[in-house]
């Protein structure tokens, strides 16, 4: 049996919270990280609150016994004050009505004590199947790349779904489309999977797609052109 | 029984012979589009070949009966100077060796007269479900709109694999990331979806991110951070 407390309220805290309420051998509460006092002991505690506020909750509870983990992609192991440490960072976009399966998401590792790993690694086990051993270092640039290939190509779709809604065309017959790139990248990986007209270096296509675009989707679509063409260079 | 003849060597050429040969009440051939001679008559010619070919092929086959239609997302119908013509336009990303399944591609079809209509709309339905009706200006903004969510987005996760592997992280544990982008796209639409250091304005993870980024990468993330902050305003 792990006892774990959860400190915090947000979409992370609360989806971590009901699936570990669901797993065998764990023992789980949740608390609001502005109410903390007379806290259960545990064998884990998870501060799963915005990144600016870690150090603050981290030094409000630091007499707390246990391994202290945070759950952020871009904070480093060290934020937190406690010789034992550590990071549990379950790599995925959260929404607070969308709910989450566990079993596809992959959990970023990190302990400051090697004996401390186990423990962290058992816990993502309990409610997932992918984990991954991340240091801070690793794990800052993966939050990068996370935000290109989540924030920035989600982006990507925004535009489309403007320029469908202009011109009134149902924005869901990009929608195979959309699967098959998300699936190419996979199978394939992005650089194989490229095509279109700036691969091509197709000058007429891409002259009469700018006159059909504002100035910002503009900037942005000739930006991505240069840069889709330097990188097959 | 619809007879058609496919013009061209092509990747949407192949794909599509290799559908119809496997359809019900369809006879095919496909012809390369450079050996235009002796060509079987057919209810249906389609020029499948690169955008900037296609008028050059519609005027070598002038005196051809039926029906005359590209597949070209960009092209307007009026580039083929046959009377009876129209569009036929599987919006997919095609490579050669991936195979496709023709159920979940969607055909945007166009015919100049009226009375053609139900003749592609069934050869469309002959391998396919959806259809939709587009005409040639609604079809150039949709195909804009594909690049945005085809060749940019797989730009965005050819950069996300660029950032893993020059920093030795495995490009996989982002796989899950990019499938819950592309279903919460269809399901909660791309403006809801949108989460990030972007969206909440959080200076200090951008700041420390473009640290972390090469001078093109830079630039993209500085633009694309700033589309986003304007599109939530």
């Amino acid at each position: 049996m792990i006892s774990v407390v959860i400190l915090g309220n947000g979409n992370v805290a609360t989806h971590l919270h009901n699936a570990f309420l669901k797993a065998k051998n764990i023992a789980v509460s949740k608390i609001n990280s502005r109410e903390l006092e007379n806290i259960p002991n545990s064998d884990v505690t998870i501060i799963a609150v915005s990144d600016d506020a870690i150090e603050t909750v981290s030094k409000s509870i630091l007499d707390r016994k246990g391994l202290i983990v945070h759950t952020s992609g871009a904070v480093d192991i060290n934020i937190i004050t406690h010789k034992r440490k550590g990071v549990f960072y379950p790599l995925q976009s959260f929404s607070k009505d969308t709910p989450v399966n566990f079993n596809t998401v992959p959990f970023c590792l990190e302990t400051k004590h090697k004996e401390d790993y186990s423990l962290i690694e058992s816990l993502a086990k309990s409610i997932g199947e992918k984990t991954y051993t991340i240091n801070s270092e690793q794990r800052k640039k993966l939050h990068v790349a996370a935000v290109f290939v989540n924030n920035f190509s989600n982006h990507m779709y925004k535009i489309g779904n403007d320029i469908c809604e202009k011109n009134k065309v149902p924005f869901e017959i990009l929608y195979p489309l959309i699967e098959e790139t998300a699936k190419k990248a996979q199978s394939i990986s992005p650089e194989k999977a490229q095509t279109g007209p700036a691969k091509r270096n197709d000058i007429q296509t891409i002259k009469n797609h700018l006159e059909n675009l504002n100035l910002q989707q503009q900037e942005i679509y000739q930006l991505l052109t240069t840069s889709i063409q330097k990188s097959i260079e």
